[in-house]
């Protein structure tokens, strides 16, 4: 697909009755994750899934996977990902489907797939529901860095099965999804040893692999699925979640496209493509939460909190992925501030309950995932707005904040205010660790703490200005022009130029694995992903699978 | 330029009385650098360096006079950075030089700009010799960022003078000189005035900057000089260096260029184009170290560690600028490590002489410039070799280090050993702040412990591998074949994936200014010059200057 062409648009809603690339089987407290990839099961035509390649929609339904296992099954303390075929356990990213694909989508791809990742280490830190790997194959690329991302991997100790990064040598692009990082920083694999396994195709096995850092085990061919599981038993002991509790269901996720409109439940996205903007609406809650847990988990996916995450992530996903011209999105809410906070008010107090527990990290993965978005953010805070607690956190993700200084000419509206909440004081770390408030007053971290005393109040707009929580209030008089101007400048500038800048400013301060993921490895790849020596005519993602090799420009930038 | 084209070959040897850019004055324990750039002193044809402007030839200045100011006058403690001009103080980075730059020069350019701006903000940090700035006219882009780099920034207040960084809606590039890291990281400017900070072309000025934190005091124009010389004279009583010493002279460096041989007193290299590799002997001193400091200062720019850091330099930066092609680096030492560990005893002994801490500060810089290169680095451990203490740090910065077991068959010379100094632990960190042994070792940080107990012994291949500091240990019989094989399929890859890929090894751990600047911004930055936004035909920098406007692929990546 040339750079100029167009993809496929697409849903990342499904379940595991359409899963077509994994298997997903229990025992007791030990779920089982087999990837068995359909070769003829690609999203778009073009390329074959061989040797349980993976292209994006392989991906989603690993997504799902991961998603179902925290919510639907509290009972499962750990997860084994394995290969569901004979010969391979995966051989990464399929490379046709790469070589085809424009840069942005390429770009895009890498970045859910790290997020997925992250998830799935995020289950194993924060959801206690710890996974493992078993390595039965070759495990290439894209393959062992999903294993790196577990937080166990044995492998087989035989001849035909070792670990490799082969993207230098084979792809001249870099992995892609966190391994670099994770070698080093994770693994804390010596970097003269990594620099070894990187550039060399065939990888690593057996005892060297261990002996590295590479994996933690190697076990004969023949043990390897006994071992592990006895492995992925004694991981699983070590959880908190309450193995006779019920999951609750991630019922179907419903969506309204019509025609640039999408509608949710609680979010609502209007597309204005004249101003190359996304009209983000979210509702707030309209009753006050269940007075306990238990009616939390009768909600389930019903549950306002719950609701918004997944409708909030999935509208994230489609805008990214299937309207990359929609440069600023644009976040307003409608709704009561006391119904937000009464709803926070909830997650704080249940918050060791396992389904509590759960929302919460998923809210925080989903603004996270807007954090990382290669978008302008921008909050517009208008009478009738509910910018409390969770919903304030839209507020401060946003590159710019506009609040309305005042009430509208005619209008009987009431001046719209700010409210903060507990869960605004670090339920929702951003990739670098720290709260998204935390991060905003690096210079005066005191500020924050003063700021926790004010939680509950309503801060008007000169108090929110003085806070520090927005970027300027502009009165009734000044508003529609101002914003008007801010919005047309945004979309006039380039958005790469846009994407650098606002990856820069936005994670001040301290540094994570996450955080070196998006900001550092992401910016390597997405610049090889444009070098002519991987994706010019002769470069060597063009030429993979012609039997001729990559031709390259000796010259070292 | 097109991409294709070769550029001029870079001298970065200079001295006061050859400046062209740039006014040297002094006033007892202040001096004053004043940026006066001459139109038609660029360093190539095709642009002008207009309202102060520059070019690699303004900056090559400014990083011969931090040098000079550290080792040639001691009785400096202020530096005051301000323009010669009526009229305006900085408009950054030539935008033409930039336009006509192949994306591996711009690239490159950066690199060094960024780098002399560390080094002015740790002569700031580590010299005490602080520099500040005194804006006296319009500062845009790199102007700026020069002056963020500097620890005290007093602007005039008047209705001409500014800061800003345009570069993202003029130029649809980043601030490339760390201008974004230091507004959030240094600064901690507040991350949604940041954006409207540098969205904005005309930037900001008055009282708004130093509320902001831009700069932090405005004074009317009229009383600049006066306030920033009072402003001076209190930074420049805070220091510790010797009022009444005398600096040393850092002599014009001699340097011998013969075909594909550079030779200076203590450091050569071969280039072996055919194999696109560089071969570079580090030479040990040939003589024991003066027995005291005074020695030291007799010696000057002769003292063995000094010349060694200006020639590694001035090596380091000919190879960058001007041998593009030679992807490999393979460093092997020549010498007796006694007399090499002798030397790290003077430094060590003398750590508080402020030409000791100099020549320390300057060895450092220099092995994090060799860190941040974008070429491969081998280090290779035969007999003869001196790889002690700081000569370590060349194998220890290496991507790989080989190190022949035994002797050689048919020689008497012993076999090679490598010796650790107390300069290997601390006096050498890189740029995230570790020392390389402890960034090695980021998996069992109590071995660095362990082997600063062992400094001073010598330790064979075998003792060197378990102690994890070398990559691989042939024998002679093997040594030839696996040196030779690693090297040509070094030489193999696409250079771009393996500068992606160095970067992401080389560190791991934590991060720091330094390490952000080089590793995320410079890798959007390096992104964003090779997108058709910045650089295409209607690209933003092709186009600035006709009165068209830049076209954009308006799509989000």
């Amino acid at each position: 697909m040339a750079d100029t062409g167009e993809h496929v648009r697409v849903d990342f809603r499904t379940e595991p009755a359409k899963y077509r690339h994994w298997k997903l089987s229990f025992d007791g407290p030990v779920a089982t994750l087999a990837m068995d990839v359909r070769e003829d099961g690609g999203l778009t035509p073009g390329y074959e899934l061989k040797l349980n390649s993976y292209d994006l929609g392989v991906d989603i339904e690993l997504y799902d996977a991961i998603q179902r296992l925290r919510f639907e099954h509290p009972e499962v303390g750990a997860v084994v990902v394995t290969s569901g075929k004979e010969r391979v356990f995966c051989a990464g990213a399929n490379i046709r489907m790469l070589s085809q694909s424009a840069h942005g989508f390429k770009v895009n791809f890498c970045k859910f797939t790290n997020e997925t990742r992250n998830a799935l280490e995020e289950a194993t830190a924060e959801s206690r529901q710890t996974w493992l790997t078993a390595v039965n194959g070759p495990c290439a690329g894209g393959g062992y860095e999903l294993a790196l991302a577990t937080d166990w991997i044995v492998m087989a100790d035989d001849a035909n099965t070792a670990v490799s990064l082969p993207e230098v040598p084979l792809l001249a692009v870099l992995p892609g999804t966190g391994g670099l990082t994770r070698l080093v920083d994770k693994r804390h694999v010596r970097r003269d040893r990594a620099d070894f396994f990187c550039t060399t195709e065939e990888g690593v096995k057996g005892r060297r692999a261990v002996e590295w850092g590479l994996v933690d085990e190697v076990v004969p061919r023949s043990k390897l699925d006994a071992h592990v599981r006895q492995r992925a038993r004694e991981l699983a002991a070590r959880t908190d979640r309450p193995a006779a509790a019920r999951g609750i269901r991630l019922t179907p996720l419903e969506r309204t496209v019509e025609g640039d409109r999408v509608t949710y439940g609680t979010v609502a996205c209007t597309l204005d493509r004249a101003r190359a903007l996304a009209e983000i609406t979210v509702v707030g809650p309209a009753a006050p939460p269940p007075a306990d847990a238990e009616g939390i988990h009768a909600q389930g996916a019903a549950f306002w909190p719950l609701a918004l995450a997944r409708e909030l992530d999935d509208l994230i996903l489609h805008l990214r992925t299937n309207e990359a011209e929609i440069g600023v999105w644009v976040f307003r809410t409608v709704g009561a501030a006391a119904l937000v906070e009464a709803h926070d008010k909830a997650l704080a107090a249940h918050r060791d309950d396992w389904l509590v527990r759960e929302i919460r990290l998923y809210l925080r993965r989903t603004l996270k995932r807007l954090d990382v978005s290669s978008r302008s953010l921008f909050a517009l805070v208008e009478p009738g707005s509910c910018f409390a607690g969770t919903l304030l956190e839209l507020c401060l993700a946003a590159d710019r904040a506009y609040m309305l200084d005042g009430t509208r000419e005619g209008s009987n509206r009431p001046a719209p205010v700010l409210r903060l909440t507990e869960l605004n004081f670090g339920a929702y770390p951003t990739v670098n660790g720290l709260s998204r408030l935390a991060s905003r007053f690096l210079a005066e971290p005191a500020r924050v703490d003063k700021l926790r005393a004010r939680a509950g109040e309503d801060l008007d707009a000169r108090a929110a200005a003085e806070a520090g929580l927005v970027t300027f209030t502009p009165d009734d008089i000044d508003w529609e022009d101002e914003v008007r101007l801010a919005l047309e400048a945004r979309a006039a500038f380039s958005p790469d130029a846009l994407t650098g800048m606002e990856a820069s400013l936005r994670f001040g301060g301290p540094e994570t694995l996450e955080s070196k993921i998006f900001a550092r490895l992401s910016a390597w790849q997405n610049w090889i992903f444009q070098r002519p020596n991987a994706v010019g005519p002769k470069g060597a993602l063009s030429v993979y699978g012609t039997g001729q090799r990559g031709e390259f420009d000796r010259r070292r930038v």
